[in-house]
């Protein structure tokens, strides 16, 4: 299970974090890093912070958006720290660790936890391009993780999760998913009927939004995400 | 019942992890910190790395033996990274969490959770100063947890219990769900729109089916099921 799971980290500004990050990814078994645009990487304060899980930024991958980070995907869990106003569905981390345990079962997985900024966070945009995001529940007075510490509590819950899997027989999935690249494609081309239609105008800026939201939900199969672009199709087909 | 829990830190070599413990605690809604004959304390680099938890450190106990620091506590339970040879009974963070939930139910409960050295945790005789003992289950091939970090995962699992406890979850608050009615409504107004597009057509009788396996999986809200519903009367007036 931890072996299909990648932990990002979107534009961290601290190289010693990311070197934190990794030390916590690895004592709780995780190997895979993808870096989103880090300020300063690689850097001598991110191995030093590493300890001994220098090999963890090695293998690191880095990338320039989150959509190169996400593209083959098929399951992509935000963190965030802060209430939204647009809401995915909210998880604890235990609830994360037991999705993501759930969605390791499908022998095509690829699953991504993905962390923000040090003082920002993740970007409602960047949280709407996941199906599900979770909180840390913190001191409402004082909630300030440090971002290798939720990587900690993160990763021990991912771990936790793999330890009781006992059973580690992989199931053939019954329908593989639709990929992050997938969906957005899916998106995109509803954006453009939905502008044809007049339905989608510039003074709703929060229907795209609300339509992520609901469609991130489901975690489309593959052919689900081809039916919907075909009705796509026909409606822009009939157009004519 | 956090309340009720002091953190110890034996014997600590560097005051940048104190600070980062106190940071850890805080976040978690623990406050009070017993330091036994640290190295350097107190120190700028301990405030430094508590971030904005300095009143963590302010109020923080320093005493001379472990003895003191547990003196008039019920309940103390040790960390520790590796097997030992004298075992204490050892639990799961998981399961110390709840021996501490529970032990705090007594209204004169004083509850400890120790943690050692950086470089050599716990002496065995330390450790049986202790109820208990217990270990975060961390890779067997790198185990090195940062001081800190440990005691994030176990403040954090200690925070989990307290919120179970007092069931202050932190429910976000739902937008109320289409009824079946609603969706049935939907899936009729679709079977209309799809069959008027020639995309349903009477050879694909698994279509509706399909569809409707997507969208129950999403449990609709209600203002979901509206958009859905605009966005298929749009299609409608525009083939007028």
């Amino acid at each position: 299970m931890l072996d299909k799971i990648r932990i990002v980290l979107v534009n961290t500004s601290h190289p010693g974090n990311i070197g934190s990050a990794a030390r916590a990814m690895k004592t709780m078994g995780l190997h895979r890093l993808v870096l989103v645009s880090p300020r300063l990487f690689p850097h001598s304060k991110a191995i030093e912070m590493s300890s001994h899980a220098d090999d963890v930024l090695e293998n690191a991958i880095v990338v320039e958006t989150l959509e190169e980070a996400l593209a083959d995907c098929t399951l992509a869990i935000a963190t965030s720290a802060r209430p939204r106003s647009i809401e995915l569905e909210p998880l604890t981390p235990r609830q994360c660790a037991e999705t993501a345990k759930n969605a390791a079962q499908d022998v095509s997985a690829e699953i991504a936890l993905v962390f923000g900024r040090e003082d920002s966070g993740l970007t409602n945009e960047e949280l709407l391009c996941c199906h599900y995001h979770t909180c840390i529940p913190s001191n409402p007075a004082y909630s300030s993780l440090n971002l290798a510490a939720a990587v900690q509590v993160l990763c021990y819950e991912l771990r936790v999760a793999a330890l009781a899997d006992t059973s580690v027989v992989l199931k053939e999935s019954r329908e593989p998913k639709a990929t992050v690249r997938d969906v957005e494609s899916f998106y995109e081309h509803l954006a453009i009927v939905l502008k044809d239609l007049g339905f989608l105008r510039k003074e709703s800026p929060t229907l795209m939004p609300k339509l992520r939201r609901l469609f991130n939900r489901i975690q489309l199969e593959k052919t689900e995400s081809d039916i919907l672009r075909g009705i796509l199709t026909s409606v822009q087909k009939k157009r004519l």
